[in-house]
């Protein structure tokens, strides 16, 4: 038996580190989630990374994208500034996450709080907001697209 | 009984000419599907604009979205560039749209392709390899972000 074409490679460690720049160097990124309907739906966020490195978002109640998380975790991040030119000559990776809220009264709450507003400073104008919340992404595995031809496939272990 | 409050209005004029506007100038978009796990899964396509401005894309059969689309036809398209500045800042537009495949023998497909290369001329590199196709994606609603606290939602008559 002939197996299929598989055009993904296993990650090396330029995959690797390719995945932690796009990760400390995002203005934002693009979720997708599950909504009301079960389709599948797409919209901008701004994230940070915690201590670990872990993204975490800063979402409204109101949002749908938030809803959905709250229905559903499952969710993807799409990370990688298309840039100039061809949008897809630049790297960019999918994060395949699981969401969990992180409770107000958790005492890391203060570092997210300040790890957050260093990133996004316009943040200040709301990050107060009480129907504001953090959101944990723990990352399972991702697809990193590093230009034409150049797919990977990262693991939990390459995600650590 | 007092309803709960709904952030998100019905479209007007202005939103309705804010989605046409996104459409027609965008670069790129980011598109989400549903994949083999059942995750929904974020990434980055080109699309352009047939005669009666429904969008359609561009894409490898190699790649995972074709995959999850040739499964799963739900997808949703996210079209605004984030800018310069707070990303929040700026319109942007989530639209659920159902995708088919669009057969190379169509009489309209050089249309589409012209209409592609207009928009996309770094495309002439790929357009024409056996693995790319077109996928028309039909758009069933949407909600648009004009900036904080600007949601309208956008039924099937607003994107017609």
């Amino acid at each position: 038996m002939v197996e299929p074409f598989d055009p993904v490679q296993s990650a090396n460690e330029t995959a690797r580190e390719t995945r932690r720049q796009l990760l400390r160097e995002a203005r934002f990124g693009t979720l997708a989630t599950i909504n009301e309907n079960g389709y599948p739906f797409a919209s901008l966020v701004t994230f940070a990374l915690d201590r670990v490195e872990t993204p975490f978002l800063l979402v409204s109640r109101l949002s749908g994208h938030t809803k959905h998380l709250l229905m559903d975790p499952r969710c993807s991040l799409l990370v990688g500034d298309p840039g100039k030119g061809d949008p897809l000559a630049h790297a960019r990776i999918t994060i395949q996450c699981t969401a969990s809220t992180i409770d107000p009264s958790n005492e890391d709450i203060i570092i997210l709080r300040t790890l957050f507003l260093a990133r996004h400073p316009k943040s200040a104008l709301y990050i107060d907001f009480p129907d504001f919340l953090f959101i944990k992404l723990t990352m399972m595995e991702a697809s990193l697209n590093g230009g034409f031809g150049k797919a990977f496939r990262l693991n939990g272990d390459d995600l650590r």
